[in-house]
Formats: C-alpha cells, structure tokens, sequence
C-alpha cells in the first residue's frame, strides 16, 4: 500500500514542484486547492491541470472568503499588486501581496482533509529564501504549526500516527526550485505564479512573483514559459 | 480606547457566554461566525442575534463548506446524529459529531481577522470538561494554537504584539458556565445549541449537546428556555 499525502497545491510553480518530490518519494497526492478571493483566477485551472497530468488521487478546491477581511493586495482589488522593471526594485519588508494568515488556514483545512482520510504527511511549498518577508514561510512557524496540529486531532498524542508537515523547498533558491522539477520531468508551462494576470489570462511579468520566477528560469539558462 | 477582541460565535450557549465575559472585561468584540456545512441552520441567525444583543462592534459571517471532507454526523448528512434519552447513555469516546480540525479551522480564521485588524485577543468558547472527548477543546491544544499563532503572523516575536487566546470557560461545568452567563444579564432564550434542530428549529432535546444544556439549567433550578 502506497503513502497517502495531502499537498497544498495552489497551481504555482512551488507546489507543482513539491507535487513532483511528494510522487517521487512514493507518496499518492491528495491535492487542495483554494479559491480565496485571490485576483488570479487562472491559479485554480492551473492546479487542475497539474492534479491530473501528475496523477492525484484526488484533488479538492475549497472556496473561501478571505478578502471579507481584507488586508492584501492579492485579496483587496483596492489595494494595487505592486510593479517592477527590476527584481533590485522588490521590497525587503513584508510586502503587500502578503495575506494575513493564508498558510495557518491553508494548513488547518489540509489538517482536517487528514483527519479525515487519516493521512499523516502534509506537504506544502513555502521557501523561506526568495520570500523572507512572509512570516509563514519561516521554518519556526512550520515547526510550531506541527506541532499544534499533533494535539488538535484525534490522532493525539499516538506515536504511530504522528502529523508530518514536509517542506521540501524551504531551503532553496528558485533555480534550485525549477532544476528540481526539472530533473523530475515537471512541465512548468501548465503552471501560473503570477499575482495579477492580464485580462489574456498571460503573466504580468512585473510583480514579485513574476520577476523571482523569470530570474529562477534564466539561472536555468531557460526562459519562463508563463511569460 | 477600549481593547478589543474577536470572538468566535457559533450561536450556542457557550460562547454567548463568552462574549459576555469579554464585554464585562472591557474589550470590544469583534464577533466571527461561520456557516460550515452544519445541520442546524438556527445558529447563524442566533449569533446574529446575539452579536446584535449584546453590541459587538462588527460581527462577520464567513462560509466554508466543511461538508465536503465529512467525517462527522454535523457535516455528513448520511451520518445519523446520536440522539439518547438520558445523559448516562452518552458516549464517552469522541462522539461521531466531532468535527475534525474545526476549531482549529475557526481559530486560524480569526487569526487572520486579527492580524488585519491589529487585535490581539481571542476568545473561544471551549470547555473541556462536558466535551472531554474532542481533542481540539483540550488545554494543550489552545496553548499549541496559540503559539503557533505568535510565530505565524506579522507580529511574530513583537514581544508587545503578543496573541492571546482566551478561554475563560475552559474548566468550567456546563452549570456553572450558565451561572456566569446570568449573572452577567445573557438571555439564553435567543441561543441555540442543538447538533440537530427539528423541522420547526426547536431544539431536539435529546442529543448530546441538548443533553447537556438541559441538565447544566437543571443544576441552577431552570429549565432551557430552548426547549
């Protein structure tokens, strides 16, 4: 019997990637994904995509309301998606685009998707390195959210049933990010990170996102296919 | 200026309660309610009542459909809700209407209401004595959430932005958590605790949490204005 693993996958080229590893180290891929009032509304056809070109198990979208609260770019279409010519230009402060909380809910429901199933192994793709300035990507947070999530189900406290919650990118660069993907056979094309898609559904190629990407693609000495 | 909390209202006894308690203490309550995929569909217009009652400065009502991991007789509407004609014949292992995750799911979302609104107090009406059987209602859990919470937020490690959850029933009986609420002037009349109401949107009188109720306004000479 394979492992099972739930997988935060939110059409990107970070949990498409960490899709890869999860397969390549066995695991069947039950994969969540979130309509949360982001503005891209490409990111949830992308995660469709890859669920089935990487073979998940099964594959849920889970819709909820975060721009009810506010206090994001990506969720606040009153508040502007920040734009760059340079990656020199990006904020070293927590940026704008940041949504207050989303890896905490994010986990939670993927917690409860395990509670369920009775799956022990979590993946989700933060990188602590390109984006810093987002507080839940810190290693401290992951490891404090695992350890909360081994007391707040039925599976606590049994050491046979211990809550894992694996970052596989935590510690590397973009480059690393796509090399590996790459080595795994991953097509970055039916994936999207952009924060704010033209009206075409085409990468801005301006935001945060899109510059660290495009700049992970030439230090592969390839060319974005999203742009 | 007043301090101020967000509070999760689910419509029922207890955390009516709690947002007495908080408003005795001074704060301004931010009251947060969630339709999940619960059977009972009085609660929400209870704690819109309630939040209309008792003053809450806003009062949110955010929708998440639960419904769609099932695992429980509140979310699954083919899983029968446990219903007994006396209190010694319920259950004493985790009953089928636990919820996996839930208040974990709920707590993560008033995280992020929080760290929007620059407020630092959480209220949760769990109590782990009449409902030892949830994991997620346990002292160990609330300490795990909440520090996690202080690591996963744009305060994280501002020794005076620290989060707090607040639990002030926690070690309460269900009588005595009414006792509180009454001497404090709550109307229980306007809140509702049953898993599963009758078609009328009485409570049914003889689940779990009817049970429960029951018995605690039994103990201070009542009897449940629900019933």
């Amino acid at each position: 019997m394979s492992k099972k693993a739930i997988i935060l996958l939110s059409g990107g080229l970070d949990s498409a990637t960490v899709f890869a590893i999860a397969k390549s180290q066995g695991f069947e891929v039950y994969a969540l994904s979130f309509r949360y009032g982001q503005r891209s509304h490409i990111e949830t056809s992308c995660a469709l995509q890859i669920a089935n070109k990487l073979g998940a198990k099964d594959h849920k979208i889970m819709t909820i309301d975060l721009s009810i609260f506010g206090g994001s770019a990506l969720t606040d279409h009153d508040i502007l998606v920040p734009k760059h010519e340079t990656i020199a230009q990006i904020s070293k402060d927590i940026p704008i685009t940041y949504v207050p909380a989303r890896n905490t809910v994010f986990l939670s429901f993927a917690l409860a998707w395990a509670e369920v199933l009775g799956v022990y192994d979590i993946f989700i793709g933060v990188n602590a390195l390109d984006y810093s300035g987002y507080p839940d990507c810190r290693p401290e947070f992951i490891a404090a959210f695992e350890q909360m999530a081994n007391k707040a189900t039925a599976f606590a406290d049994d050491k046979n049933k211990t809550i894992k919650i694996h970052t596989p990118l935590i510690n590397l660069s973009k480059a690393e990010i796509i090399k590996t993907g790459l080595d795994l056979g991953l097509d970055y094309s039916i994936t999207s990170s952009c924060y704010d898609p033209l009206p075409n559904n085409k990468a801005c190629g301006k935001c945060d996102s899109c510059l660290l990407r495009a700049k992970g693609f030439q230090e592969n000495n390839l060319s974005d296919p999203a742009l």
